[in-house]
């Protein structure tokens, strides 16, 4: 490609409402164009982005024996309502009605209808397993839509859907999946982890995002530098101390401190540890009676350590709580402590409640919590002398750094990244909704087992940039640059040497296959490679008449701080090195 | 490809709803799966061929210097009501309110956002000639959506739309766009004609479409056999006769026609040819007062040649019938003519009203109209005896076969086609409307020369099968074939040399690139010949036993009436040349 032939349109500041590096410096390079909010063109520097990052993931996909399939954009209500989803999505969910007044929804997934072509074209388990892919245009109705292509509302994502026989069929496509994404996101260049996600009510441990490493990812991952464990904040496992609980050795004493509301204020006061402190999360859940209103509350006291975390996902889980729950209201807090929250402990209750313990906790002694008094904490508490030991204990926090890894191989890090595939088996959800049966060798209708498995196609450009980017613009890796090359030749107007040697090179790398541009504006140096740097092609030749004079012409890498001199003779076969292609 | 590694889903009867072939076989071959009135899943089958074409266009796109980037499916309406078509399209655009209540449209083309990306980007006239293109999902809700692809709602649209200084420069633009749409067409291997079409507004002869020939089309095609002219029936001209008008012989005479209020009943009562007769037609101008309200209206009485039919288009560049004229309503045909529709003249008018006279009838002697009398016609109508030469003649009317070429190089025929494709030179409408300039060279503001250029990437498939097929099913031209080559090993799991022999073939076309798959699912052959001849793999080679013994194998091109035998040794070579890879 030639710049001429091309359409470069670099900006010199981002757009105020550009917050992140990777938003900046899409709209600043000319990739991405704003239409609407979190609605952009692709512009076509973008664009070729989006193109080979679809383009690997479209080889590994069909490497892996997944087909490739298209399904509509706007898709017609009935099936969303045969599966609840018409109902149960929120405003997320773009819903139209057509000319005759029909309800249609903008796909944001397509299980409804991947699952309806199934169940009409697929009678019999010798069709199976089969998996099926799409790389389409979808939308998401985000409240505040922001971060550019990060969370944008109309963004492009790679979906499939595998269809098996049996659970262990399904796990086995899951599996090869779940390869087929390591090799994906290998050939992309990035630094990612695999980390193991909640697979939610249908348990097992066949979820994993596949996070992109950036300080700017709005998700923690759990990881255990010293072995495989990775996992997302959600599911990661904060394990029982291996430590076991210390005697008391402080009187149980009811303390004044007055305007201590919070524990790191109390911890403060007593001068003690953060961790010595024990904070009480009063939640409820509700019982419906037939009519549907509610019947019954029932109430729970979770103590978390002060300088823990409560995970919802953990305490979502637990008997009981599982998903329904909700923090009491005041009333429901009143009327059980006799105290506003603040100043809350498992003490002096005046109407029972049900006590959930950390694991944390549950090994703790001489610890400090609240009075059920305004104003006072208990300090100097422990198990079995001034409450009972505590029946229900269970993993209720967030995992911290330092905690034991959950595969016993050494201590939990975190790091922060941004979630650009996820690969989960979904079992019969879909399929049960939906009556998608085949005949199995029994003769016997079953329902599919299913999974699905997506990729964020547009939302990974952004993450590479986030992780690959400085002061002067992008850094792509080699696989998904929009030009892997760029040749700039200095005043070829001025020196015909100049502009054979590079014209030269330039149908040289075009004849190897190199996805090469030259930079044909008679731009001045410095806005050249100031466009160059900005739109972070990896690879930079500069040709100049005197360096040609001298015989040589300059390479410089874009993580290089300078250039090098490479003998003009050698510029093809260094570059075919440096490429990989030699 | 392996067929067991693919999808494969034939049906032996069409549904119901599939009104024509391709509808039909698209959907018994597998290739499209019905989601919702005009709304279609690309099955594999299908998507194969869709991404053939849209190579095929990205290609010449590419090489002819336009620019690929891709915009919103879901459009903002601001940019739709700057132009105005936000309020004027009717409800063939899909409107949607987001979860904020503001409008947005799914996007039926997009000359809105290009000209709003162009208008902020391209600020010189040194920064022009540009042409950018996107391949994209579109939708159009149509009243009545049929004949699957050919008519759906949601589509695959390639749009293109070129940016440039000066009518002249977007004249070039535009022939550089009609000749890549020739490369294009000339490369899916279908008959087509590039037919001149009507340019609206603009005038000039800037406007072609791309016809797929198809006896089952929608448009009549009007060419000449004899030269390159061809033109859509809208824009095709017909010539005044070169025979002068002949001497009167007959009487003026008022002829009892009872009860014959067509042409075609008073030729046969009076035993003439319908060429002999003139219809009346009545049409309405509205003048407009200040406050919009119909200050005055106008009545037209056009005379046509009874057995031609009146073309709108040309009606409608009449100077004072531009565009917004109307039929007549009853009361001011009363009013004016005194008599009912059906005896209709130019005879004793109770008011005056504007007579508009087709080239035709104006060199016609001794014909016969209506008489403005209930269940009368004048015959021995002659001009300049019985009635003033005629002021105003025009062509009013839709060619036919046998009229003479505009080109004077013969005489036209017509036939049918499918518009596939379309060029136009738009100028400044949608500049202007949304104030859209560039700085010449003059350093004063300019509207962007612009012009339009769209494929139906969706609907080419369903005119490809509508000109090839035959009652066993598709016949694909090998451009866009899903698969080129079909291997029909017989009984594979019998004999081991049969499979051996496949296997290698299909390793061996392989490696020599072609689109091959190999049918590995055991079915009985003449289960398996039924599926590739409905799909319509242009070409099958049979492996069997029998003939390896012999020593050759079976090849039938889609369209051969029988199989050929050729040595097992040739095969791959006799495969390369009928493929034009040796």
């Amino acid at each position: 490609m030639k710049a001429s032939q091309f359409f470069i349109s670099t900006l010199k500041e981002a757009p105020a409402d550009a917050e992140i590096a990777s938003h900046q410096l899409m709209m600043r390079a000319g990739m991405i164009k704003k239409l609407g909010a979190g609605i952009y063109n692709y512009m076509p520097m973008g664009l070729r982005v989006v193109r080979k990052v679809e383009a690997i993931v479209r080889e590994e996909m069909n490497k892996a024996g997944a087909i490739e399939m298209s399904m509509p954009v706007i898709q017609p209500a009935e099936l969303w309502q045969e599966t609840g989803r018409f109902e149960q999505m929120g405003p997320e969910l773009l819903r139209i009605k057509d000319r005759h007044g029909r309800d249609f929804v903008v796909q944001p997934t397509s299980e409804e209808v991947i699952t309806d072509v199934i169940r009409q074209d697929i009678r019999s388990y010798k069709q199976l397993p089969k998996n099926f892919y799409q790389i389409q245009t979808k939308f998401r109705d985000e409240r505040r839509p922001r971060f550019g292509l990060m969370r944008g509302r109309e963004f492009i994502m790679k979906d499939a859907y595998s269809f098996d026989r049996s659970p262990e069929a399904a796990k086995a496509s899951y599996k090869n999946m779940a390869q087929a994404y390591r090799r994906i996101f290998d050939r992309f260049g990035l630094r990612y982890r695999a980390v193991a996600a909640d697979s939610g009510a249908i348990g097992g441990d066949l979820s994993e995002e596949f996070q992109v490493i950036a300080s700017t990812g709005e998700d923690a991952i759990v990881y255990c530098p010293q072995s495989d464990y990775a996992a997302n904040m959600e599911k990661a496992e904060a394990l029982a101390p291996s430590q076991p609980r210390l005697e008391p050795s402080l009187a149980l004493t009811k303390t004044a401190t007055p305007d201590k509301s919070t524990c790191a204020d109390v911890a403060a006061l007593l001068d003690m540890p953060l961790s010595a402190t024990v904070k009480s999360l009063v939640l409820a859940t509700d019982q419906l009676g037939e009519d549907g209103s509610i019947a019954k509350s029932t109430v729970w006291l979770l103590l978390l350590r002060g300088d823990h975390d409560m995970n919802e996902i953990k305490v979502g889980k637990i008997p009981g709580l599982d998903k329904s729950f909700r923090f009491a209201t005041l009333t429901e807090i009143e009327e059980h402590f006799g105290c506003k929250p603040g100043y809350l402990g498992p003490f002096n209750l005046l109407k029972p409640v049900t006590l959930l313990v950390d694991r944390d906790v549950a090994v703790m002694a001489d610890w400090v919590c609240g009075a059920n008094v305004e104003g006072f904490h208990m300090t100097g508490v422990n198990w079995g002398r001034d409450l009972p030991e505590p029946a229900l204990v269970a993993d209720l926090r967030n995992a911290v750094v330092g905690d034991a890894s959950p595969d016993g191989k050494g201590e939990l890090a975190i790091e922060r990244g941004i979630e650009v595939g996820h690969v989960f088996y979904l079992g019969t959800k879909y399929s049960r909704a939906m009556n998608a049966t085949f005949l199995g060798d029994n003769g016997k209708p079953q329902f599919f087992e299913m999974g699905c498995y997506g990729i964020g196609i547009t939302r990974l450009p952004a993450a590479a940039i986030e992780q690959n980017h400085d002061e002067r613009g992008i850094i792509w890796p080699d696989a998904i640059a929009p030009f892997t090359v760029v040749l700039c030749p200095i005043s070829p107007d001025r020196f015909p040497d100049v502009k054979t040697a590079s014209d030269q090179l330039y149908a040289d790398l075009l004849a190897a296959g190199v996805d090469v541009i030259l930079d044909d504006r008679n731009e001045r140096p410095g806005a050249m490679f100031a466009d160059w740097e900005l739109i972070g092609i990896p690879h930079r030749v500069t040709i100049g008449d005197r360096g040609l004079k001298d015989g040589h012409i300059e390479y410089q890498h874009r993580r290089d701080s300078a250039s090098s001199q490479i003998a003009s003779g050698e510029a093809l076969a260094f570059l075919k090195t440096k490429l990989g292609l030699a």
